[in-house]
């Protein structure tokens, strides 16, 4: 961790909290964990025109690249506070640096994330971000904890970034699906009213049958799944027109909501505080101890996927 | 953190430690940090054909992946303990990651540290390790100690990797140098022994010169280096013949060998409890108030450098 000019001139913040007893500048930051508490640690990269389309915008990638590890923390139901980035650039541009920059910290901020090491690398345009946060004992989410009968939850809308992902060249693209795929909303506040209460979680980034397939192969259970009852957002339905294209709520992946699940007890409560956390939640399916995923369409009959998921290397 | 399926079939170890609650496999790993100790966090990334030439053998590039950020922990005197792995690649091959996996894990093994998470995607080779590790409080070796009248040490040879490098394309290349280049020993043991009584330290990865620059940077303070005092390995003067490249010792780069500074009365009982631990380390220099970097030949006069080590953006 030495090649740190570059990120010493762009990425230090402005102030770092008390627990985090040095930043960037060293060869390794240090900070003080809180007493009585664990860790959440996790690490996503974003590959330009692989995870995002080569001119989006330098301020929305920053943005993007620390989202989705804060929603990787989400789905543990824990809260985060330090940040590192490993930035591979192909040239020193002072102007996407500016922005890519503005577009982490003020993320960051919004959350009381230190940014507090990094390294960067010149090559095609790559960004490791990893995330560390803290969650009490015992209550972080995890997906092994699904139970027959659980009602199974997501939060906000599905479809909409995979629209906007299908609709990236479409002259007047609809501005709200676009936001949606370049600017996820990290759901942390509803992480933590989960805590101690939802039995398995999830965040939705390759899509709700191959996340929710994550859950039920590591809580050895089945589910069906209702695709009448997956919340769709306006601009989605005034997009679809007539017809859902069902492969977009289903398997397209980018969404960065949490799926859930709930004893029956809990799902009106949830709900409710959710709902007063600015942040809906729609009951979609049940768990089953019948292994497999059933999909049922509005009709009844099962729905059939052209694609389960996204998948880098088809495995 | 979910595309994972490379990380869980080549990377899972074969156990965690119990203060790993949770590994790869769910959003982000859960880890239970010792009370009353502090935590150091570092990251590194490696690009092909930047940091390691392209046909170099993937056990290396997986040893030396690990390697570098160990190094990084050492010059903080931390205890490495977690790592996670953002592996870019430009396609599956079974062989190629058999190879860096079985590099990596003998290394992390070693040193007891737990590859909790990673994320996996598809694009040019580039390898992002994070690595934690505790360290007491108060006990950390930061850059920002050194002192007027300090004694600068490093420990083992340098320069080395440096001459490798250079002859890397040789048809009979010297082994032990090679060695040095493509796997690199962290000095955890040093570290340790460094705890509480080093004034200043750092690691040595991109050049003697530019490292010790950073260390007189953040304590505000100038040195004289003595060239011939320079510890020089065997193989090393056996291939420079009669005349010696002060380049390679003094920025070369690739070392990951400590620089530190202590107190004179420190300089013969930390040497021999380092020389105790098969890590020998030699006096190069001492600190001085006044600033800037004074490099002094064998002779005594002024050694000018054709370059004063390895930027990635030239600042």
């Amino acid at each position: 961790m030495k090649e740190f000019n570059l990120i010493q001139r762009y990425f230090t913040p402005a102030s770092l909290a008390p627990d985090t007893l040095l930043g960037v500048g060293d060869d390794a930051a240090i900070i003080q964990p809180p007493a009585h508490q664990h860790l959440a640690v996790c690490v996503d990269t974003l590959v330009a025109g692989v995870h995002f389309p080569k001119d989006t915008h330098p301020r929305d990638i920053g943005h993007k690249a620390l989202a989705v590890n804060l929603s990787d923390l989400a789905a543990m139901a824990a809260t985060p506070r330090w940040a590192t980035l490993a930035l591979t650039l192909p040239e020193h541009d002072d102007t996407w640096l500016t922005a890519f920059a503005d577009g982490f910290h003020t993320l960051a901020r919004e959350h009381g994330v230190d940014l507090i090491g990094g390294d960067t690398t010149r090559g095609p345009l790559t960004i490791t971000v990893q995330v560390m946060g803290h969650v009490p004992p015992d209550q972080a989410l995890r997906r092994d904890g699904a139970r027959p009968g659980d009602h199974i939850l997501v939060t906000s809308t599905l479809g909409d970034a995979a629209l906007a992902l299908a609709q990236w060249d479409h002259p007047n693209p609809a501005p709200t699906l676009r936001a949606r795929l370049t600017r996820p909303t990290p759901r942390i506040a509803a992480g933590h009213i989960l805590r101690g209460r939802a039995h398995a979680g999830i965040d939705i980034s390759d899509g709700l049958v191959q996340d929710l397939g994550h859950v039920l192969k590591a809580s050895g259970m089945g589910a069906t799944l209702q695709a009448g009852a997956l919340p769709l957002s306006e601009a989605f339905r005034h997009a679809m027109g007539d017809g859902t294209n069902w492969q977009y709520p289903l398997a397209g992946g980018d969404d960065y909501e949490l799926l859930f699940t709930l004893g029956e007890a809990d799902v009106e409560p949830i709900r409710e505080q959710l709902a007063g956390q600015g942040c809906p939640a729609t009951v979609i399916g049940r768990i089953e101890a019948e292994p497999g995923l059933r999909v049922l369409g509005p009709d009844g009959a099962p729905l059939t996927l052209e694609q389960g998921g996204y998948s880098h290397f088809g495995n």
